[in-house]
């Protein structure tokens, strides 16, 4: 990924836990010609501040350095999408040394995660999968009627942002329709591209792919997308008080009133936070038959307790806030770090560059 | 779909079980304006003659008039993507009634279905789903490493037609590199063209997507073909003397060593026939970490007995030999039926038309 040699550059990686050996090479590897230092943060125990001092270049989480220390930083990258959890640090109010975020990487993991979870419950695969801890070569039959394809469906996804639009390119691959909406309007080409990082080969870069843009933060704007006739809805906006718990009893009776097709209800697909969802309203959508199926990577609260009834409602899938996890993670947030360092060299402007006057 | 409507036509569709009244309501719907008889056939007792002498459209799956009773039939559409089962019947033998396939229409499903178990399989499903059937919510580091995802993996498609190409299609959609396997060359634009129905929105009509073509039936054409570097191999051809026992421990041993990622190994999806496989040497591969993962939909034999050591070899997914079926499976073979008693009406060329001289 590199473009020239790195001789003068010292990389400071800062990460909370051990990075396995071949994940540390790989590292070495992207900074190919830099000096490197992988260094593990302990709870409570500062980074030493010489480490600070001669680095060019800090890839962090939540570590970082005061100021005074920070005497031949070019540019910080953080392995997080956002930095709200660092907002008031010094680094950031005091000094204008340019931070990148992440953002972006979470496209490809989450998009596979939303359409495994849909394909596991259309394609009914829990039967095959229990019958082949039985040993038991399944009666064909049972299949003929029931499961169902993604050809001609319609998702409408709330947040069209890189996950969106990650979730949006395999749909159409797979014969879909997708309806885009987002908070503020998206009236012009300019305004409908990802400006973001985008992982090669991924992704909506110039919006091109929803055959609808809607907008707008009042529950009357969603109730309308709502209506659209949608077979999916992928939440995949930020918790925010306008949406926390937006969607709720009368928000799903709208789904499922308007949804096009008779033989299958909608299946709600949540990677956003669980707030976003009243999840009382959402089981008893399940339960009585409103909804289809929900993928759930978020729940309200987090962990779910044991005793929780959302574990048993009908049709869903849950896993444990998961969906970005990966092999890939660490390594994809590395590139942009590489991709920008290559970028200050030949004075272009940063990918996923940090405003401090905007805050994001 | 139907373009004009039929007054004059008397479809007979032919089937072997009850089909539900809904289904039963959507195929005359398809042929709106036609006289839709549906008859359910039993075993050993022939389809009553006056049937097939007032039918002008019969849809059928196995059962098929004497030339004497095909007095008004214009064609005949087959539910089956192949005719192999009828090739000896005085239909094909006796007439030069047009008969067409249904071939095209398995492409959505078995797409879906492999890749869904591609990513059940990196993105260990199973690991959320039994900690969900426990309540538990699963510590999320357990995540971090081990699963991967599908974002510049190369796959190879051993039989490139409507199945191969719908998979390639998702494919390149979660950011992947698609090599097509085919066994006649497919030199030229025109060639490698999809000349079979195709369902709306999906598939590679134009063979436009793989990043290289090799063909080949012998073994040595399959070796170069595995030695590429290939992530996942899919097999989608038919079974013949040529590809029987086509794969086995030295191929998966080339495909192996050649598996340009260090952390993943190869993964075989089996969408054809089981003996197309030497599955002893399957099972061993995936003992011996040779292979990464291997998802069956169909095995040597079917049923496959309980006792047989394929179920519990390191991650296999088996299913019944059900990928292709659905609720769209009638509808959408109906769809050709109507989309050809149209052509037939304008004077077009059918799709899918069986062709009496070359056998297929």
């Amino acid at each position: 990924m590199g473009d020239a040699p790195l001789p003068a550059e010292h990389v400071l990686i800062v990460f909370y836990m051990h990075m396995p050996e071949p994940l540390q090479e790989e590292f070495r590897r992207k900074f190919a010609g830099a000096r490197v230092t992988i260094h593990k943060s302990e709870p409570g125990k500062p980074v030493p501040p010489e480490l600070y001092q001669s680095a060019t270049v800090l890839v962090t989480f939540t570590d970082l350095p005061d100021p005074k220390d920070a005497t031949n930083l070019k540019f910080i990258h953080s392995f997080s999408a956002g930095l709200d959890h660092l907002m008031q640090h010094p680094i950031l109010r005091e000094t204008d040394i340019p931070i990148t975020t992440s953002s972006g990487i979470h496209g490809p993991p989450i998009a596979e995660w939303t359409v495994m979870n849909w394909l596991v419950s259309s394609r009914q695969y829990v039967k095959t999968y229990e019958a082949q801890k039985a040993h038991v070569w399944a009666d064909k039959s049972q299949f003929m009627h029931g499961l169902h394809d993604q050809v001609g469906k319609k998702v409408g996804i709330l947040g069209y942002g890189s996950i969106g639009r990650q979730i949006a390119r395999v749909s159409i691959a797979l014969g879909m329709t997708v309806y885009a909406h987002t908070a503020s309007p998206r009236t012009t080409e300019e305004s409908r591209r990802d400006t973001h990082y985008i992982v090669p080969g991924t992704g909506d870069p110039d919006g091109s792919i929803p055959v609808s843009w809607h907008h707008g933060t009042d529950r009357e704007s969603i109730r309308s997308f709502l209506a659209l006739g949608l077979d999916h809805l992928v939440i995949s906006l930020p918790l925010t008080p306008e949406t926390t718990y937006l969607l709720g009893p009368e928000e799903f009776a709208i789904l499922s009133d308007n949804c096009h097709h008779h033989a299958t209800k909608p299946y709600v697909t949540n990677i956003s936070r669980g707030k976003v969802i009243d999840q009382k309203a959402l089981i008893e959508a399940l339960k009585s038959g409103v909804l289809g199926g929900a993928a759930l990577d978020v729940t309200d609260p987090e962990p779910l307790p044991k005793d929780n009834p959302l574990w048993d409602a009908p049709n869903v899938q849950i896993s444990p806030h998961m969906s970005s996890l990966g092999n890939e993670y660490w390594p994809r947030s590395i590139d942009i770090a590489v991709l920008n360092l290559g970028r200050l060299q030949r004075g272009e402007p940063l990918v996923n560059a940090y405003n401090r006057r905007r805050g994001y």
